[in-house]
């Protein structure tokens, strides 16, 4: 009999602290696992509301510090951007049911369209999975963008999930973060034009800066530096918009002839890539050029 | 004046859409900007309940797969186990109030005390930021576990949140999912011994499995193949439990004497560092000998 | 002093319990509450998600032994149909912001425009609000409808919140509700016709009914009965649909003549109230005849 | 066949709206039913955390003006605070697993035991419905305390849903309302007395009491109107507490003798039933007088 035999060899269960329920564990693990499985019943349901968009923004922790030690370069770090972009569009090809993604500095948006039953509209699956992925991505793709320079720490980003009923909702929500993206960019470039090619310190860049309005340092920057802000790059002015596109693509295929001889062929194939634009979404026209973004309002 | 020299220098903002918003702008991004700040109002407040306890656990997603690709060893791989605990104490060293965690297979679940404040309790960006710091982590950490071998794309964990508002509802908590490793665990280990030593095939070993209870499994083990289940590796049926622990350091310290020379003196500093156990703690005995764990019911 | 005079009179504070705390409530009963006074964090805050419709459904508790006891007629009761509505009519008088209700049997569903900010959107505070109002309004109404008959104890509706993002899932919610009204009521008019008539038991009706389709019942009625459905009362047939609309009206006012003389002058004013319609909701006709209630999905 | 004869007869449904729906009406109405019905998929679950008290407080709306209306007299109305306990009393009567009410001005709060599943704990649910037997009861008790003195219009309450994980939570919660009430009647009592005894207008009465601690409020009181705050009435001081209590009734049965006789026999039955107190429930004293009301901690 087993429980002999168990015991014989010495008990076939030790555990390092608790003696009692070494028999329940040899004979009735499973009894033992229902006795707590009702602890699953403090779980809540956290389903997104139907009929909704849902946006997932990341933002960068503690980014100053790690912009910093990894030495980007200021206002803008072109490596920092283009990883950024990458690990979006690691999510975005990951992920099911995301439209669009806005990203700006150290922060990027994804949002879910408003159908999407994806992880059941679980708000906490859908915002650490997509923490999650473009997590990891940052990491593995560091190379791509850094070369040998190391990456010190493992970085982190904290998210969080909101919902919009209407198209105009969100086309406001993704209005917001580029109109943020704008009024950053000009601050940053000219305190760090004065910076860098004007000698103040960052105090008194700081200082000279405070209480102008974007008129006043597009002048500044245009009459002491001759920069003319608009000549500066989208990329950095408009920061990253991600869809999906189809491109079409010529491919081999090796097909079978009448004569049972095998030929290449050249067919061409659709294909739904993800691509990056630098442009406004505020306005009307990229919404009129890309239609197939949102979905109909009256639904 | 400003706009004239804009527009002579061809229009200062040149939006890729949008001809009207470009004064707006140019003269008023701020107030662009909080035109569109209304859809802040539609973040909604997640704050985790006071004084219970927060459960973070996060599940790897597709790891049977990953584990395909990856060749994991059967059935445990203990590069990987490590690797998993390695990011666990990433997340607990970066995160504050994290008291315990535990871990098994492809999950890990963090405890915040009941009384933290930590991110306002907000939960969103407590499991976000969990699921970040782990998954930038493992990727981070992976070649000090695989070394060459390398990591073929980034993995992710999805997570959520679960309060608990006593100690025993959270031990319970923890047992079920200790319990659940032993289960899994002798499964497997039954498994692919029949797989590995027995020459069944995957089909047959299941087959012979079907129905049979933990004694039974215990009984193949030890009377077909001569393996005693109770010596095998605590790390595999027990899981990887991860505390704060005070240690004693001897600590070099240069030192002044009052001839005003110096010299170096050995110095006990006691420093909290992040420690791991394999052993039961569904039983008493274990948080007896760590009274320190677990805050007090009464308050 | 003070203290001294409460001891010598008897001791100011005489708790039927506690000593210790008579001084802190003499001196300091403020900080006493102020002590407590962190238990209002344990609150979570429950508004109701932006630029959506909030419908709030109340449900009779157990009206099925309230209609017996206080023996309404079968199928359906006028005096308790026309107390609903009076009850609801209450609630959207002292309630603001319900543009449209709708009710049926001992249910009645209250639509907030998907721009109310009344109670700042808190879910809690608006379904119990209108729970209670409809509540005391039933009882108080009570006499209006039955008369002399007893009401003979108080009942009680249970409610809940539900939010619809669009204009279309607001009417399919309408459409719904009314949809149930026409089913029940179809059966109801047959089943009780078969024991009221047709000299069935309740059993026997039951039966006779089990797996019929409408098609069915409107045979039964018609050919059975010489009832034709369609002449039934449209009050039973469709609800009732209370909306806020714009009447004439004819007052007097006095008014001061020019030569200071004074007179009474009939004036028409606008005024807003409370209309009851029973009728299709589901088809598009009622909707575009009362363009008002609902807002415009491009918002 | 029933089409024809549907249309023969008039039509067998006219809506008064759309008539494209008739068909489906007659012939498939469940059909049209469940096409709707999706929309109950936009309720969300709001279950109550586990293991943790349930605590709904309902508020008087607009009680100020009602009083003034009822003309209830000041400081405080006995009728109305009879009135208000009434009214709790039947919410508890009718609603499971309250096991601890406690009431003082126009406010009341319900606490349910940690472990009650009534309706599922639905927070939705529970909250209406006390809000809604309260308000009923308010109304169709108010002649057993205002007597011929007439309600002139249905009052109503908004209430809450507040969760405590632990026992001190709980008595921490009531504290803060039972020092809340010995404020305001302490305040309340000097203010009236000030009016009524020391002909104050109410602006006086509010200047004279501005900055005043509970101290110099009973001094006011002993030195200039000889009265001592503590013997005024434990209802206005402590406010109403309601548990369940057993009791022993003694009940004449009739009961079957051996010789087939029968007798009436006087038996003791023990029975449950909600007793009100006015004593303190800060200390300990009452807690430690009625230990059944909580809990234990420890599950």
């Amino acid at each position: 009999m087993l429980i002999g035999k168990a015991y014989r060899s010495g008990g076939l269960v030790r555990w390092c602290g608790v003696q009692p329920l070494a028999c329940l564990f040899t004979s009735s693990s499973n009894m033992a696992k229902s006795k707590f499985e009702y602890v699953r019943n403090f779980e809540t349901d956290d389903t997104c509301l139907r009929n909704c968009y849902i946006v997932v923004r990341l933002d960068g922790r503690n980014f100053h510090r790690f912009a910093e030690q990894h030495r980007f370069t200021k206002p803008n770090d072109n490596r920092a951007l283009g990883l950024m972009s990458r690990s979006a569009r690691s999510v975005m090809e990951e992920l099911e049911d995301i439209v669009i993604a806005y990203g700006q500095s150290d922060e990027f948006s994804f949002v879910f369209k408003r159908t999407s039953t994806w992880f059941k509209r679980r708000a906490s699956k859908i915002m650490t999975h997509v923490a999650s992925q473009f997590s990891s991505s940052f990491v593995f793709y560091w190379k791509e963008f850094f070369g040998e320079q190391p990456l010190l720490y493992p970085p982190s980003f904290d998210g969080r999930v909101v919902l919009y009923p209407s198209n105009r909702n969100l086309k406001d929500y993704l209005s917001w973060r580029q109109a943020d993206c704008h009024i950053n960019n000009l601050y940053n470039t000219v305190f760090w034009t004065l910076v860098q090619k004007g000698g103040l310190t960052t105090a008194q860049a700081e200082d000279r800066l405070k209480g102008t309005l974007a008129a006043d340092k597009n002048e500044i920057l245009f009459s002491e530096f001759d920069i003319n802000y608009n000549n500066e790059s989208d990329l950095h002015k408009k920061g990253t918009t991600l869809i999906w596109e189809k491109r079409d693509e010529i491919v081999t295929k090796r097909m079978k002839l009448p004569n049972e001889e095998e030929k290449d062929v050249a067919v061409t194939r659709s294909r739904r890539r993800v691509e990056a634009y630098h442009c406004d979404i505020i306005g009307d026209q990229f919404w009129e050029e890309h239609p197939d973004i949102l979905e109909d309002n009256s639904c």
